[in-house]
This record gives structure tokens, C-alpha cells and sequence, in this order.
């Protein structure tokens, strides 16, 4: 290969790795020679800066880097054909100081999430994902295949991705409010990633998933193997800018495989060494299911999020149990932002601080009071009631760097690790960052 | 860095990363007015179109992606200096539902392979790759340096990669014709990835590897470690597109390390979670050899392939062990792609359909039918004998998605886990993505 | 898209990808033509040009790829803003032969790292890395958030990165002299990889970094979980290209979590399956300190470098411990390079063959010689004194690949494992490519 092939070959580019385009510029100094010399004609030189115009739009920076989908960083699309990759993560970094009453909680500096993804788009229709978790002992998080060749508002998906359930457990990691989420939806997270098949559709104000989960590719302390079928149907009446109401329903329907046993616990709303409240194994199930009612409301700064989850699970020749919890909170943004609203999935997006440090703002800063209940008792099983207040605050940098500050204080009756009520207080503080 | 440099900065490309080139083709405009106009002349805009063209050769699609190699995608070389780097892998869900006998087969759904890997080239004559296999536990698959500065046609590897033997061994999963290599291919896998050196050549009609190989990164449970020397010849009388013969031989000579044991065993030709055949552990061994003959023959959609591979252990003290096994299947694309072999490397590659989804078509479909034959009791080691056959149905929706729906009814004498005969029927079913 | 905007877009580049930069240089003979033509002038052909030359020096080779500062490789500014991405790893494959004495010390083919990581650069001052280790069980190295507002010279780490401490401890890998660290380097290892927030800066001649390090991600065999916190300090006061003089002084003091125990070994200088000198839990430990001193001299082809390290214990009603060691080293290039010093950082660099293979030469080779020297005993501690005499041939193919050969000769006296005196002789190769 010599020189000038080579000078053509370097315009090859990656087009899907880097979150913004950059275009050439350079060119329309010749264009405007040739026109001062004569060389070519003004609507000559008005057409091929046209072109150029093109380009800038072509390349200008993404404004939207907010929405969290695959989707709008997915754009080049060559002849019939295209092969497109992008890689990214995530890394969130915890220390906790807990004043814990009778269970000893450690105070740690861990990950809580060191996460590295590499997905990508092939042949206009088809895009897929493989995501792995590296804190802890290491875990496949997503494997997927998606086919979008089913309508423009409908994917459908093959392999490990989250089932369809609860506002809080679908919205991203990185986008959630508080460092973790509610109790409920820490205890019977309903949209766990299982292996299976799922549709999804939206319309222009609502969305729609189903999913038909098997079992996982980690071993799951929590007994969650078997077969599920799941769906979440979201509603907003109204999704401005900055107001919006959302409205959502899901319900999921799952029999234990194997031994029949299924077990939901969860440790107060900072990530510690111990679950204080826990079913532990119950026997002879036949089925579960998990019910939920969720709802958001934005208007400007402001922000309010609730949500209401029953799981019932029926047993051979033993009464039913029913076990239910529910969390509410409210969030404002001193520095104005809102919480972006995306309606395709019926969650909330990235935060882009008005004022980044960079461009010599203060960032975004947000303060949210969550309340949030749950109760693992009924009948036989006495697996403890929790309820968690937590204050946080907020530091956007900007739009893929924040820290994080969250007050718990959690009241357990029973917890199931010392039998006794406890009071526990703990302040934590996250380091995050995607990219 | 101002926007003038950046517009210059801007062409800087990363070659290896996409499968495809592109090329800039709006010069053309430029040229054309400028003739037009007269600013230039009928040759000089000749010359100008002629490098245009040079670009488009460049950048055309690549028509041969179904070369399984590295190099075929390593192409630009910068001055006498080159970094490239390319990052893929490969996902493949397998469920499986299973008829058994008497040994439990249990039905499941799981990431049979979830691979990514990062390659490249640097300094003209050298490139890398490393490979990691997070379905599982986790393993590390190749992790090699290649040298290819002993002539155009032979490479040096250092590393763990494929020793040499066997054609379906040597072939990439992704491109292998059943949801599971054969019998006789699973239990002794004469291709098994270990930590030594290789050289490969290739002439006009046929290749030759040779490996030396120590352990691998890996625990074994199959009790491989130690010292190997292999070899594979192929030859193919002839390869024309869609009309090839191939024949081949291949030697395995290996000394276990240690506690001087090896074992051989497989699971039925759709992995499950037992393997009905096996020896269990052979102890007191000196030094075992796998001999295999191998032949294929395409002839347009049609095509055939086998292999008959003999394992001999020799042991301190007690006479000698001889295990054997074949395979033989013939697949037919019923929309009229043939399987497309690679001369350099004496195996088949990747298929790319004719009229693929994406672009109004209906995928490849090809069906396959294989027998399998593999013994491993001799004198005091009674691992049992199984025949399979597999019939199968393969989806290639376009060149890196297939679907594949495999049934296998596997009769095993004297399984290892029952002590008994067993007749087993299982159906397959895979999702495949490779990028 | 049409293929017009295809021919801008294409222009999109990836630029942290690559470590080299390259630029069009087809256009000039457009411009010639024009030139010729009379379609633009003398002026306007020379400043068409110049824009060309300022391609060229934007991408011309890299000369200095020595250095191994992610920053050198950041340089893209898009606007405010800015996004980049660079995958990267390194492969060091080991066999070692033991000549053991008593403690058997298994000849043995392995990973010594199976590095990948993916770094990158965000919103100008912000930069992250994340780095795992494939070898053995898998280890998060780096998981990083860096910021660089503080001021040029300066950066802020937060996350798990290495401690300050140690002039080969700090020094990559990639980059040191003989296979393996020296005896008090390994045992101490004052760099080790913590949780934690650190700073580092630099001035003209100097550099200082100081860090506060909690725990890590691993379950770390040596026990050294706690908090700490730990600075370097580093003075050259010359540091011309091939003559450097490098002073430095390094502290750390820390505090062990949980139950009080620390533990001092390690293996030879070339990587085994056994400790032949280890301290074992020394428990009831209220805190530990290490002080080093550092020096290094390099005169064109010639090298010396030299540590003591020296560790303190203090015990819970019980005397205190002190274990030290030293090493000492020369090297030779006998193909005339110089080991590169980086003042920023206060350590060594990548070694550029002048002569590389791939432009004809012999590339660069280099002799070394070390003694080394280590006591793990102290009143009731008894883990064993250790002399090492270790002499290595480095042979740098390119900036990129290297092979080494090592031979140490060990004399252990009252070894852990056998409780005798051992002579030990042990010769080791490591193929190592960095990417």
C-alpha cells in the first residue's frame, strides 16, 4: 500500500465510537479560491459549500446525549449494510459508615458497580449487547440480540435482559435518584435479568413490554430460577419538556424451578454486609407473582415518584402469602434542570446540568426525601418489616460524573439477623461515572 | 487545537475496527466543475477520477467476509510503522429440551458462549489477540502474539491458541455446521487451546500447522496438562468456488504432567449436564497420541464431511489403550450458498446467504444430517459407547446471525452415570450472533 | 443517508484509537493542477500547502509513544468539550525451569498478566480507566476517576489505583528491567492497588504524589486491608535525554482492618508456585510503616538503580517488628538506547528500539545485573532471610514486544516451606507485548 492509497483509506472511520461527529472544514478555503479566481461559478460554490453544510450538521456536537438508548447513537448506516460498535461503562464507587444497633454493618469503601459494555448495530435491523459486571465476583450482566425490523416503534429481543417490571428497577443505574433503590424494589426486583425473548413497542405517549424470562446465567443466591412471563404498560398523559405525568402498571408471573423455593430479603437502602430483613427459603411453591403500580410527576425542578408492589405466592397445600411494599419520594434541582422523561421506555434519563463545571458552572445539584416501607411478613413466615427514610444530595458535574451523599435512617421490627427491632443510621457516599 | 487542525485531525482513522470500508466519494463534484469550467483539463481530471477509483477498490465491501481470518482485515500500513485494532466476539444461547432415559438431562436455557475479544496488528509484521469466554466461569481463550515475518505465507504463533489436529475442531464455532461438534471431536479435541508455539504455511492448495504445547491457564477437569507436539496437513486436489475436495491428517503426541492422569469423556452432540460416556481418570500413563484423517467435499449447496480420529494411550506398566471414533455429514443449502472453504487454513468459513432479511431475502437455510460413532472402552477402561444422530435445520438470516434447531438421538452403551443402556432424544435450539 | 453525506460522515474519526496520527496528503496534486492551470495563484497554492504541511506535523509518527502517560495520547479538544476512548492490554507469557533444592518449585508454562483495559477523557479535565487482570482468577486492577481542573501540573485520583511508594513498585511492568520486581519490592509492595483518593504533582525536576488508601477489591491473601496513607517524593536534579540522576524518598503508614494480622513473602525473582520466605499473620498489630529510598543514574547506554526499603511493625503489648531489604542494579544497552525517564511521574518509560526489526535492524538489547536482598525475621518472626543474584538479557523487538531471559540464583536461608537453607537456580523466558 503506498502513500496515496493511503491518504484515501485513513477517511475510513468508526462512526459509532465516539459520542460526537467532527467534520472537515478545511476544504471551503479552496472553494473560495477558485471562486475569486474564477475557476468556478457562485452557484458552483453555493453547492459545494452545501456540502459542507451538510457535514457541520452532520457532525455537530450530539445535544442529546441525554437519552439513554442505544438507539440515537446509532445513526450511519452504509448502503444496505451496517456494522457499528460502541463501548462503554459505568463505575461506581461506594464508602459507607454505618451506626448500626445490633447487626454489625461494616463500614466499607467497595464498587458497587464496575460495569464495561460493548454493543452494536448490523445489517439496518439488528443490534445486540454484551455487558459484564466486575465488581464482586464477577458477573454476565447483558447478552442480547435485539431484531428492529418489526415496525419503528417495536424491538424485539433475544437472550439476558431485564424483565418487564417497576419504574425504579427499569430505569438505569446511573440515572437513579438515590444511591439505591426503594426497599420493594430492592426485595422483589421485577426487572431482573433473565434469559428469554421480550417485545417492546411505544406509542406517542405510552409503552409497552412483555417478556418471557427463564432462568439467569449467575447462580442466584436468591432462588429466582424457572419461568416467567412479564409485562409493564406505561401511560403519560402529558410529557413536556419539563412536565410530565407518568402512570404505569406491571405484573409478573413466575414458577420456581427445581427445588420449588423462592426467597426475597434486601439490605436497607445503602448496600452493607447484611440483609436485616429476609424471608428465607419458602418451600413448596407452585407459582408467585408480583404486582405493581408506579407513578411520576414532574413539573420543572420538581419531582415526585412513587410506587406500590404486592408479590403473592401460592403453595402446595399450604395458604397463600402475600408480602407488599411501597416507597415515595420527591426530588428538586436547586440549579433548575429536570428530570428528562423518555417516553419509549416509560423512564427517566440522563441529568445534563445546565451549568457543567467545565463550562465554569456549579454542575446540577439535586436534594430528594425518599420514604419507602416493606413487609416480609405473613402467616409463617416471619422475615421482618423495614421502613427507610433517605435524604440525598445530589453533585452533577456533568452529564456522566456525579456524586452522590445519602442519609438512611432504617427502622427494622424484627430484623432476622439478631430477632430484636433495630435503628440503624448510615450516611454513604458514591463516586460515579459513565462513559 | 484550534478548528483548522482539528479539521485536518479529523481523517485520523481507525481502520480495523469496522469489517467494511468506505470512501470519500465528493470530490467527484468538485472535479467535474472544475473540468466544466475548464480549470482543468480532460487528463488531469482523468487522473484526478483514476485515485477516486483507486478509493473506491479500497473501500468497496468487503465481498469476502466470510474469511475466518485475522488478516484478511488487517490491511492499511502506515509508512513502516501500523497499529490496529479490532474488537468482536460472539454470543450463543442454547435451549435445550431433553428426553431421557435414565441418567437426568435437565432441560435449560444458558449462554453456551459469550465471547469478546480484542486483536491487532502493530509494526508490519506482528499482531495480538486476546480472547476471554465469560459463559461460565469464565475462561481465558486465546491470548497469542503471531509473527508473520517469515514469509508471506507462514506465521509464527506464541501464546495460548489452537493446537493443531482435527477439522472441526480447527474450525471456529461459529461456523461449524451442527449446534455441537461430533462425538470422537468433543471427547478427544485434538485442537485444544494451550500455552506453546505454532507455525502455520499455506500453498496454493494446501496448509500445514504445527504446534508445541504446554498447559493452559485453565483447571482441566479433563486432566490435559503437560507437553504436546501436534501436526495437520491438508490438502485440497481442488477448491473452486463452490467445488472443493479437501483431505487431511493430523498427530497429537502428548506426555500428561504430574500425577501422570488423563481422562476422556463427552457430553451427547447437544451439551447438557452429564456426560454419559467418559473413562474417568487413567493413571499410570506415559505419553497418549490422536491420530485423525479427515476429508470434505462441497459441490455448490451440497457438501460432506468426516473424520475418523484413534486415540493411544500408552501406560507404565500395563498394555496400552485404544480408543476410536468417526463422524460423517452431509448439508444441503436449500437456497443454494455452498459452504466456502478457506485454503489457508484447511477449514470452512463463514456463510454469507444470498439474499439475506435485510434485504427483502429469506436467510440461507441449509439442513444437515450426521452420524456419530465413539468407543471409549478398552480392556480395564469401560467409559461406554455412544452413537448419535443429529439432524439439523440452520436460519442464516445474514452473515453473522443464524438460528439453528438441532435433534439428536443419541444411543449410549453402558453410560458411565447409570450403568446402563440408554436411548436419548434432545432438541436444541440456538441463537447465534458473532460481530 | 445517501452516499454524499456518507462521503462527509466518513470523515468521523476515532481518535484516541490509535497512537499514531496520519494525514491526507492526495490533494496536493489537485492543487498542482490548479496551480498549473492558472485556476489559483502562487499565493493561494502555498497556503493550500501549508494547511497540508500542518496535516503532516499533526500526524506525523508519535515520536515519543516512550512515555507512559495516558495524557500524551489525549489530545483532541472538540470545542468545550470532549470525549475519547483508548482499549489497550498487555500479554507476559512466563516459563520458568527450577533447579529447586528442597521446596519444589514446578517447571512451569503460565499468564503472568492477560491485561485489557479501556480508558478515556471526558469534559476536558476528566479523565477514567478501567483495567482488569485475566490472569489467574481475575483481578480489577485500575477503576479510576481522574481530575485535572486542579491546575496543569496536577491531578486528582479517586477510586482504586496504586499507592505512593517505591521506585520499581510504581513503575508499570511493561517497563521494568528484569522479569520481576526485587525481593523487598515484592514483599512490600508499597504501590499496591487500594481504594482510595490520591494526588499527585510535578514540577521541572521533582515529582510528589501522596495517597489515602482504604481496602480493595480483591480478597487479598496478603492481608493488607485497612486504611493508609502514603507519599513519594522524587527529585532529578538532572534529567537531560540520556542523563538522568533520580533521588527519591517514599512513607507509608497504615492500619489493619478487622482482625489486626499482617503478612510479609514472597517467591523468588522469578514467579513460582511457593514462597520460600514469609513472615506468616503477624497478628495483634496496631499499625505498619514502610520507609523507602530510592536512587537511579543513567548515563547514555548505562544504568543504575537502587532501593532500600524498610518496614516497622508496632504490636499490640507486645515489641515492635523491623524487616528491610534492598536491591541494587546495572544495565547495559549494547545497542545504545537509554532508559527514558519520566520526571513527571519520577520513574521509567518505554524503551524505543533505535534499530526496531520491522525497519531492518537487531532492535534493542540490553543486559542487566541485580542483587537483591531481604530479611523477614525479627524476634518472634521467623520467615526467612533471602539473597537473589538475577541477570537478565532483554531483547526489545520493537517499542511494543520484548522477550526476556532471566537466570536468578537464590540462597534462602531458614526457607518457610522446608525449614532448611536452600540453593536455588531458576531461568525463565517472558514473551511480553503491550498494545
Amino acid at each position: 500500500m503506498n502513500l496515496k492509497t493511503l491518504s484515501f483509506s485513513v477517511r475510513i472511520a468508526t462512526i459509532m465510537l465516539l459520542p460526537w461527529n467532527v467534520v472537515s472544514a478545511g476544504d471551503t478555503t479552496l472553494y473560495k479560491m477558485l471562486l475569486e479566481n474564477g475557476a468556478i461559478n457562485q452557484e458552483q460554490y453555493e453547492q459545494l459549500l452545501k456540502y459542507n453544510e451538510l457535514q457541520k450538521n452532520e457532525g455537530k456536537m450530539e445535544e442529546e446525549v441525554s437519552k439513554p438508548k442505544v438507539d440515537t447513537q446509532v445513526k450511519a448506516n452504509v448502503g444496505s449494510n451496517n456494522f457499528q460498535y460502541k463501548i462503554g461503562g459505568r463505575t461506581m464507587i461506594d464508602t459507607a459508615f454505618y451506626h448500626d444497633d445490633v447487626t454489625p454493618l461494616n463500614n466499607s469503601t467497595k464498587f458497587r458497580r464496575v460495569r464495561l459494555f460493548i454493543k452494536g448495530k448490523m445489517f439496518k435491523d439488528w443490534a445486540w449487547k454484551t455487558q459484564y459486571e466486575f465488581a464482586g465476583s464477577g458477573t454476565l450482566k447483558d447478552a442480547y440480540l435485539k431484531y428492529m425490523g418489526l415496525g419503528d416503534t417495536t424491538t424485539l429481543y433475544l437472550g439476558q435482559f431485564g424483565a418487564a417490571g417497576s419504574l425504579e428497577d427499569s430505569n438505569s443505574s446511573k440515572y437513579i435518584t438515590l444511591m439505591e433503590r426503594a426497599l420493594p424494589v430492592l426485595a422483589f426486583s421485577p426487572a431482573t435479568r433473565y434469559i428469554g425473548m421480550g417485545l417492546s413497542t411505544y406509542g406517542n405517549n405510552w409503552s409497552f413490554k412483555t417478556t418471557l424470562a427463564g432462568e439467569n446465567g449467575k447462580t442466584d443466591e436468591l432462588e429466582r430460577d424457572g419461568l416467567g412471563l412479564s409485562g409493564r404498560m406505561t401511560y403519560a398523559p402529558w410529557h413536556e419538556n419539563d412536565r410530565v405525568l407518568h402512570l404505569g402498571i406491571s405484573r409478573t408471573f413466575r414458577i420456581p424451578r427445581g427445588n420449588d423455593t423462592i426467597r426475597f430479603g434486601t439490605k436497607p437502602e445503602i448496600d452493607s454486609n447484611n440483609m436485616l430483613i429476609d424471608t428465607g427459603r419458602i418451600t413448596a411453591v407452585n407459582s408467585y407473582s408480583i404486582f405493581g403500580l408506579e407513578t411520576a410527576w414532574t413539573r420543572g425542578p420538581f419531582s415526585l415518584q412513587g410506587e406500590y408492589i404486592k408479590t403473592n405466592v401460592t403453595r402446595e397445600n399450604i395458604s397463600s402469602l402475600a408480602f407488599s411494599g411501597w416507597y415515595f419520594y420527591g426530588s428538586l434541582f436547586l440549579t433548575n434542570e429536570s428530570r428528562p422523561y423518555d417516553v419509549m421506555r416509560g423512564d427517566f434519563g440522563r441529568v445534563n446540568p445546565k451549568h457543567p463545571l467545565h463550562k465554569g458552572g456549579v454542575g446540577a445539584w439535586e436534594i430528594a426525601l425518599r420514604l419507602s416501607s416493606l413487609s416480609l411478613e405473613d402467616q409463617d413466615i416471619k422475615g421482618g418489616k423495614e421502613d427507610n427514610l433517605t435524604l440525598g444530595i445530589n453533585w452533577y458535574v456533568n452529564s456522566n460524573i456525579r456524586f452522590m451523599l445519602n442519609y438512611v435512617k432504617a427502622k427494622v421490627k424484627d430484623a432476622v439477623t439478631s430477632g430484636e427491632d433495630e435503628n440503624i443510621d448510615i450516611v454513604g457516599i458514591r463516586t460515579q461515572v459513565d462513559f
